[in-house]
């Protein structure tokens, strides 16, 4: 079955994902403009000049694994999602915005990786996103209108469980922030991680690749 | 029906779309990098550093919304456009070129938003947009061989009638800022709240998914 | 007829065409970046601050429109190649070198404005974008297995014509930058006025969209 | 035969595409934000500040050509890769995370270009960037299900080995470069030129082209 992208099936979604994808690849690319270039400003030579921003390129890093696992949810999502409404753009408007300010939180992390406000900051961040990506699945799934015919009531839960674990986990490694920040961290670099582990959406998804 | 994208119908409008997706995911995007990020050298801690930034936020994530209330009428457009010429590329080349003018309106207001000129330049920005966005439909509707055929002139009139309203809210939130900011503010929010509200266009889209 | 974007027809012409216009939605977006956001600390209120930026507002805008110029030419030659080969990316790479350094040299020209090695720059970055797409345009048509079949001379001369009066035009601007800046400017304007003239390759175009 | 992009298939690739393209054309037209624009501060005129910047517009250049040749290899794998699944997304986004820190190593190469750290730093972001590369299509083509059905051994090897010849010439420039940078510099400028000669790839896609 070939399906129409415009016409009389209403609203594609291929713009929502083209939106999407560019916010995400230029939130992506811009993580590292926050860093200041050394530019032979500072004292000591280059090699001293790069080891003092390694908090820098480990907040970049670990931003940029969030903006993967983030986007993967996202992906996901829109294996299932077929057509969008006016009240569904909103949520991945709302979405986005917290997509487009992780390079602020990522950046304040940056600079001041001891300090419980900027772990807090960023770990909010990325909470809020993820609750929007869910709000964003329970919108679309309430409506079946907007999702393919054969998403299992099992897919839908466990798409919802995912975005809940890695929920759990960012509000452990922000609270963690307030006790001891390498804690914290460690946990933040466990929620990827988590996301390697196979589950039924995976095993779903293999299922319809080898039934075409 | 499928539609071919490139070939004998002439010259498609995906990449039309395209652009206009990247510019508005890059300006959505490049909002924030207006913020700068506090770096220890200002006074107070990072909590306090970051409270004076409240007008900074607010105006970012305004002019998110903004974009968002763009975009999603340039979306609802091209639902029915489908196909374009080259008198209709400039109009929507012109209307992106004040999309990207938003980040920098946007970063004025941040800097000045107890301002007049700040509020106007802003507000110019915007109506400025909205009004290129109608003049694109205009454009677009006059020539039957660009749109398609199941248009109807309510819808095109709905269309229209949805943007002169944010127009007209837009020109009053402007004017208002030489009065009292904070009425001006005020109108601006209630902008986005405007679009929640469903119309004949949401029926029609509707309509059509319903009946593919 | 229904063209295959993967598959055995070879290397497709899709990501080239995603990946120029993510080139020139970023390229038109962060040309407002090159403007510094007046922040207070200058003399005179904010109403004196942006009077004296109107040169970089003229380059920011008048760029703008020289990229919509490109992209249309790039969107015109596309409507026609089909296919593309490795020889064919690297002309298409290196006409994307000189757009993204298009920004640079219109922040340049919007600092030394009046400054002939500042016009001979930004028209010599133009000239040689135009350059690149007149070598891609005769490379993708001296090879018939990449374009369209119905592609017939008289367009494949007439779309190299095109940019030939577009290069032209801008050698004679920058000339002139050496004797008067204002008349140059002139000229400059004058190149997105020559490509709303209707030329042979609308009508072939429209021809095409009347007979599907 | 048509493929589905969505539906029954599976995962399907164009957004692993998209996201790709997006990232890459902002890296690409992010190098030149790393050169600062004249402003009128420095000594001697507009010429000579646009002068002493040479080693900046070298390593921007050389660095977009990188891009380019990255961007080809990954535009060659996705000809034969068909289907993703979540082990393959990861490879592919941390490949996409060293493309985002190639502008920072560009950075650092054109303020301390006659430093062998600045060389050594840029070439390991170029090695790592092509190892992950070449990691990715070792697992895509591992698992026959990926990738399309008439991908031959032979080209599966020739892919793999122009990566490596690419990998071992950047080795060889960067070790160059704690010896004598200009050698470095010359063995960098090789790689893309190797890129042009043609290949068993290039033979078979263009079999592919003539049979259709």
């Amino acid at each position: 079955m070939i399906e129409n992208t415009r016409g009389p099936t209403g609203m594609s979604v291929n713009r929502v994902e083209a939106l999407s994808d560019g916010v995400f690849a230029i939130a992506m690319t811009v993580l590292v403009l926050g860093i200041r270039v050394p530019d032979g400003g500072g004292a000591g030579g280059l090699r001293a000049q790069l080891g003092v921003l390694w908090p820098k390129f480990a907040s970049y890093a670990m931003s940029f694994v969030m903006l993967g696992v983030l986007w993967i949810g996202h992906h996901f999502q829109f294996q299932y999602i077929r057509r969008t409404d006016r009240p569904l753009l909103w949520p991945n408007l709302v979405f986005l915005l917290f997509i487009t300010f992780l390079p602020f939180s990522t950046a304040v992390l940056g600079n001041y990786f001891d300090t419980a406000i900027a772990v807090a900051l960023y770990g909010g961040t990325v909470m809020v996103s993820g609750g929007r990506l869910l709000l964003h699945w329970r919108y679309a799934t309430s409506r079946p209108q907007l999702v393919s015919a054969d998403l299992e009531p099992a897919v839908i839960a466990s798409i919802g469980r995912r975005i809940m674990v890695g929920l759990a986990l960012t509000a452990a490694a922000t609270a963690a922030g307030f006790v001891a920040i390498p804690l914290s961290l460690g946990i933040f670099l466990l929620i990827p991680a988590t996301y390697l582990v196979k589950s039924r959406v995976d095993l779903h998804v293999a299922g319809r690749q080898t039934h075409p």
